[in-house]
């Protein structure tokens, strides 16, 4: 029987600002990426996240950002290699800390934003995100977009790897994401994420934009939390694999 | 031959401000105290203070802070147990992060400034953060004011603690230090404090204001590293020890 | 005809957390308190806002609070008198940036949360906000908790003042709020909180807790804008005062 | 009799951490650009450097920054035009508040850092500035690279500009300033920096790194009042202008 693993981005409610329906939501992947109060999420939103995620056995991970809360992460900060290693060391280590307390552990670290948008382009970035996951703790396994120099300076330095894909978002011929500032960068409606992600278990490919079937890897499918229909997203995904005898599997 | 530990707050730069000359003073104490990035330090001072200490085989120890930089962790914040538990658990989880990277290990905790001294007064607190030490390490030792609450709530917890007490201050007929706000709360000149520590450390008493010797529990002696003076006061007390047999080991 | 000032606090998204409908609340309020960006709004939050409240002509007020974004300003921080005044006169300045970009002005201050219960209790910070206000611009009126020491320091000071009282709050026989621990602290129900708005209005009094009437001063009205309820709520209060002949005016 | 404007940043000090010795290097400038809270700054030191300034009765300018204290605003961040708009008005606004409180206004405007050498090279940037300078008061100067794009929107939007020169930078042959990363970005010495602004205000020319003669147009000059040698090279440089019968004023 195949199997995937759905990732979703949690614990991004910060102090009195709630984001997310994060408990309903995790019924339905098998992997949760934890804000670690850098680009959202504080000490408090993290303890209550990891307890919910280990109650419910999901693989946790640490998901470090930009120092930007007022940008949710998601603006580019012209951030040396070094200074990028400290900050992940740091908020890895804070999330880590909440692992510990509620009986658990990390099994993978995923840039955030505008961190793992820089860091799949630049080689210097995603060698220090690398370098400071493994420093930690060399089992963890670095989560990066698929095909990325995230994925191959992970490779390099040692470490488990997972390559990402996005049920919602579209390809262009050449297997990159189409830019956001494009209009059709989205897919629309539930049912044609579904199906995008359906096929990518099956066949490995994805449908381009403009028609061509590509291979992709695809070690897990992020779907998104925080939108209006995150749940019922989540959801049709999650009934489609299950219907069609795919195994929504931590990895 | 009779020995004692002499620790300092180290780390307290953040960013492009500089504070304290830890490397200098690193020669002369067995253990520091490195904030966390709440009230002082950030990632990439926190970094460099770890390995500066691992070279020196320090004991190395998380000082976390309330979440005021502008205040400088000085300034009493109105949190519960429960939030105190989360801030110290995620600060001392990210340096722990950079002791690993770094080939070692935390020894101990000690609380920051206000925090520091509410946790003396208040039970809850102080349970608060010796619960949430003993759930990240129980092997970490926990530091706090001499006889305070910090003490009592670190033992009932399980943890190692060490009684910590003040070079440069004064104290009073019943043990406790002579308040801040109290024109004679500290002790003047670099010779009075350490006659005061070797005093401690013969005799485990200290002289109060009014005259009267006072035993005093110190497992710990704490010298400031902020001031104009700093390393000749620590030089001094260094000296003062040495000269009079008395080793300065980490615990 | 009859007449009162309804307020609210708005403003309070930050960055990607969205909190409150601001817009559709606008239509049934006269005054809005705009938070400054240390509790909660920034600068954009803060410049769309005032420009919704202009072109609805209400009156437009500065809420600044404690620099503490996690704990959305509730939470009190041992600030001396002088450093209250720093930022005050910090964040008034910056919305007044604001109204003058947008072609309108300020027209009151309202402290929020922990600075505002503070300052009803303590003179010292009562006086250290009514002199930042009156510094910056001796015409603005200061909204505090009615009969309380943030009045008694506007007064002192030359400063207009308004007296504030809360819809959905419940009084005590002296006539002070039951304190939030307590399990009747909030009147249940909108019908309840409109009526007790009804009878601020029409005869300067309150019920207590006991059944007495006690008399209130009442400037103006809060309602609360962050609850889930908080446009039905703010609906029925409007309702029923214009029902009674009430007109809802800024002062 | 010729002047010239000498101006330098100030008010970099941010809680417990001091930077610069603002009161002695007074002494010697016409102007003074002060952080606002962004980069450097708070609220207590923005008071007390806009009262030393007015007492000293300099030009007092806002020094607004991108949001990053600890990378003290010299990090690019991705924000658009729109976001800068506000968060210029923002910071001006708060220093404007504290100049009305001390008897003063405000006379001009500088970006700092990273948000300066975006906006010297991106129209968009310099536009949004220039704006919010002008909503707030049209009558503030705007202080910028000279020749830049800051300069050319500040007159596009109707501004009064001032065109900066710096006192210990080196030119290249195409009157730009020599990058930060080449090794001889900084010119050497008091002297030299003392000379080079001499002849600047003499002939309206700087001497390049080749060797040739550029004009350059200089209303106003910086010097860096945060290196060890700050306040010697202030006063090398005022002894050389007041000697050769160059004064210095605000514009």
């Amino acid at each position: 029987m195949k199997s995937i693993d759905l990732n979703c981005d949690m614990g991004e409610s910060f102090g009195n600002w709630k984001l997310g329906d994060d408990e309903a939501l995790m019924d339905y992947v098998s992997s949760v990426n934890i804000a670690c109060g850098f680009h959202a999420g504080d000490a408090s939103v993290m303890r209550k996240t990891v307890d919910m995620a280990a109650r419910k056995k999901l693989a946790i991970g640490a998901h470090p950002g930009y120092p930007d809360l007022q940008g949710f992460g998601r603006r580019s900060l012209q951030m040396s290699g070094e200074e990028v290693y400290d900050i992940v060391l740091y908020q890895v280590g804070a999330l880590m800390a909440f692992a510990k307390a509620s009986g658990t552990h990390l099994y993978h670290v995923k840039p955030h934003g505008a961190l793992y948008n820089s860091a799949a382009k630049d080689p210097e970035l995603a060698a220090a995100i690398a370098r400071a996951i493994f420093d930690l703790d060399s089992t963890l396994v670095m989560v990066g977009l698929s095909g990325s120099h995230l994925i191959k300076e992970g490779i390099k330095q040692g470490l488990k790897t997972a390559e990402e894909v996005f049920a919602d978002r579209t390809y262009q011929d050449d297997g990159t994401l189409t830019p956001r500032t494009h209009p059709k960068a989205m897919l629309e409606g539930e049912d044609a994420a579904a199906q995008q992600v359906l096929q990518i278990v099956e066949e490995q490919t994805v449908t381009s934009l403009s028609g061509k079937k590509i291979t992709v890897k695809a070690d897990t499918v992020c779907i998104h939390g925080d939108g209006k229909n995150a749940l019922a997203f989540a959801k049709t995904i999650h009934a489609l694999l299950r219907g069609n005898h795919v195994n929504i599997n931590r990895p």
